[in-house]
């Protein structure tokens, strides 16, 4: 579908964009996440790793105090606290720890959605849930998000590094990456809360790598052409089967689990119940669900989220 | 080596146990440890399936506050709590929530050492690490348990249930099941903290059956010959490697992650190091590690236990 564009007209269809001069990576936005924690700690003492020319890269430790107990958030979960009600409210030391953290992160890195703010950010996650590596991009429109997932995707191979497209009319997420022009989520498992895997630590590493040599080339001029991206969009939460008075009372289904990114078609089962009845997918078509029986997502009500497989492209990008 | 016991002097052999009437099963000993906090609910609910005629079966949350907060304690770990110290202490509330809980539980089910002892305790534990089924037997002269782990081993084949012995000079763990004559822990995964897989539930619901089983025929008066059970006796707690501000240095090296049981040799891999280098298992002999990257003993500053593989002979035993 992208033949259309030759490379004669090439030069019309590039987008610009100002050279990526500030680049921060996050750690700990959920302190229980391990890689993240331990690979944003090392750079701070030692950045060799991810230094590039001419970029100003800063790695960050977001929550230090859930951090510190190793838990996924103190007063409330700061990945879901960037939302402009809470980055402009009053209230100083009385506000949840999280909501006076966004604020200071917004301070240093943005404002959000102003020209002052940071370019790129990696916020660098750990999930409980068999997806693998997975980039999470948070606009179909961001043809740099989309060129860099698309480098780092064919540098990675044959290793698999799949795109989860956050982007919904209704669920918005206020990251703590949401800061910067270009945010990126990096979301890797399974890995349990409260502990650090070599192969998942590996893995972010040589990711990470790759997302940073994509920006210095692209600092360093280099035009990359135009490119299609596979993602999975996220359409829709499924909870857990709940009583009357809110209990669980079922479990994801033996088949569905360790499925994340699998079709899931309509009369799969989905969940097994406590005393051994099967409750099968009820939609109208096939969906990929991912997150599947993530830790963190008992209490949101959440057992998996529903995707649905897209090709977005993403038109030719060079340095303004 | 069991052959020179022959059937002649069986009788004489034979230990005799009164009957075990009264049994408790605890789930929540540590809040976020999902299959045993599950399934003891559940039968708090209707307890049909763990009735047992003549016997008294109490379905019991140790640790409700952990369990409410989805965390492994609150003020301390109750699954290290049952020291006589605590267990004697004064203070009452000002005490630690789990230090009154622990004296509350050996009030219901103890005192801890007397006649008048719960005669066995079943402890449901969940661990990040790859251990599969493993009962935990907390010492080698305990005929009853011996013989109720070879029982369920049997029951439970083809599929792998290991007993794991912590009966140590030095490493006192004064754990929630202490209280009862017969202690039974039983650790089941890998599953992450916070979650709940069917796998790991259903593989413990079905080793419980057979436990129960197990005492419902002892009280019937069945005689159970002499037997040996093979068990990992424990041996030494091994530290992440760490830098003199006491940082952890090392994650647990691939070739040893998720092989719990299987023999670590002298040289073999045993951690890597975040920059790369390995470090290899300098013991004289051969061990079988477990608890191998256990979420919950990064703090106890524990990578893994290493065990030796014992077979432990247990005489006949029959209801008194």
């Amino acid at each position: 579908m992208s033949n259309g564009s030759s490379s004669n007209n090439n030069n019309n269809n590039t987008a610009r964009f100002d050279a990526a001069r500030r680049v921060a990576i996050f750690g700990g936005t959920h302190g229980n996440e391990m890689s993240g924690v331990t690979l944003v700690n090392l750079w701070m003492q030692n950045s060799a790793e991810i230094q590039r020319k001419g970029l100003e890269i800063k790695p960050f430790i977001t929550n230090p105090k859930a951090v510190e107990k190793c838990v996924r958030y103190v007063d409330t979960d700061l990945n879901r606290a960037f939302t402009q009600e809470n980055l402009s409210a009053t209230g100083g030391d009385e506000l949840p720890y999280e909501v006076q953290r966004a604020q200071e992160i917004n301070r240093m890195f943005g404002p959000k959605g102003s020209a002052e703010a940071y370019d790129v950010i990696f916020d660098l996650h750990n999930t409980t849930s068999n997806m693998g590596c997975t980039l999470i991009l948070e606009s179909s429109k961001d043809a740099f998000n989309l060129q860099m997932m698309n480098y780092i995707k064919k540098a990675f191979a044959p290793a698999s590094c799949l795109v989860l497209l956050n982007e919904h009319p209704l669920l918005k997420y206020s990251t703590s990456r949401s800061v910067a022009k270009h945010p990126v989520g990096m979301e890797v498992g399974p890995q349990p809360q409260g502990v650090l895997r070599s192969n998942i630590f590996e893995a972010m590493r040589v990711i990470l790598k790759h997302a940073l040599d994509f920006i210095s080339l692209f600092n360093e001029g280099m035009e990359f052409p135009p490119c299609t991206v596979e993602v999975f969009r996220v359409l829709e939460r499924m909870d857990y089967p709940r009583d009357a008075n809110g209990n669980i009372i079922a479990m994801v289904h033996p088949n569905l689990q360790d499925c994340d990114w699998e079709p899931l078609n309509p009369g799969d089962p989905m969940f097994q119940t406590f005393d051994g009845k099967t409750i099968h997918y009820q939609g109208s078509s096939t969906v990929y669900p991912t997150f599947i029986n993530e830790a963190a997502y008992y209490e949101k009500q959440q057992a998996f989220v529903t995707t649905r497989r897209e090709t977005l492209a993403a038109s030719a990008i060079r340095k303004a």
